[in-house]
């Protein structure tokens, strides 16, 4: 199942901001609408997809200490978003699984420094690198406002790692709710 | 870039077999055509779709021998191919990479053991599960005939092993240039 982050004028997520973080911009957009997909869209009208998949990097003992704390999607409070599609070099992916993981945590520690925003923002990761898509990672962010700035905290912390070298194009879209 | 198996009465591999190996069958197909697309091919048409992406097991050290001794596909004398789709369990999908990894190489052998049918049996994996595919993985193999037996060797083997335990939908289709 595809999720898919339309256009639309309607859509139950307002745009506040569309601003290259690294590479080119995206084109405006007034509202997004986020849907599951049977198929993977095509046409020329404004739309991300990624497939939620399974998790690549972390550990048991992450994995089990992650789903203690984190939050869901869709709480009542979390009325602010951020949808930041991502892009890594070619030099990333021709890494191993083993050598990834290294830049991931064990220099980066891209898990246990984001820990500590859990569970105020709740975090969904869509894969789209095997889809032929722009972008390899579509990230999603939901918080309430007084979140906001330890958002912008944890994304200005993560863009400073040695992972972060390995981005190529990365646009931040903040959002809130309709 | 999308790799597309699919049906064609003048494809350049005849399908001399089609046989479940756990799980449901296929429908008979007389040849396959091999084709790249960029877009996600839909329709009712028999055909298989998957992604050449990058690796998720091999570390640096199998990497560096897997290219030392491995052999493209294409050559001459590989006159007959195996396609063989697999799908594996959601208990597979729920372990962590580490797990995923221990079972794969170091319980499973899966590159050690499969290290000595090459450059005889040229490999390609293709990736679908993100691609809301019925399977997760399309294994191509191409060899000579006098590599036949060795093949079937090498499949027998892995299908032995602790990893198969998580394969639950397995389709053998053997294949000879026309």
């Amino acid at each position: 199942m595809f999720t898919v982050f339309n256009a639309a004028p309607e859509g139950h997520w307002q745009v506040t901001l569309v601003k290259p973080y690294r590479g080119e911009t995206l084109p405006a957009v007034g509202s997004i609408a986020i849907a599951q997909s049977a198929v993977l869209p095509s046409g020329n009208d404004w739309h991300l997809t990624g497939v939620a998949s399974h998790v690549r990097y972390v550990e048991r003992a992450e994995k089990i200490a992650l789903t203690s704390v984190q939050a869901g999607l869709g709480r009542n409070e979390a009325t602010q978003a951020a949808l930041i599609p991502i892009r890594k070099s070619q030099a990333w992916w021709d890494l191993t699984q083993e050598e990834r993981r290294q830049i991931f945590e064990d220099k980066s520690r891209h898990i246990a420094d984001s820990m500590k925003y859990l569970p105020a923002i709740a975090r969904q990761l869509y894969h789209c690198r095997d889809l032929g898509q722009p972008f390899d990672f579509l990230t999603w962010f939901e918080y309430a406002p007084e979140n906001a700035a330890a958002f912008e905290d944890l994304v200005g912390h993560l863009r400073g790692t040695e992972e972060w070298r390995y981005v190529e194009h990365e646009v931040d879209i903040r959002l809130c709710r309709n």
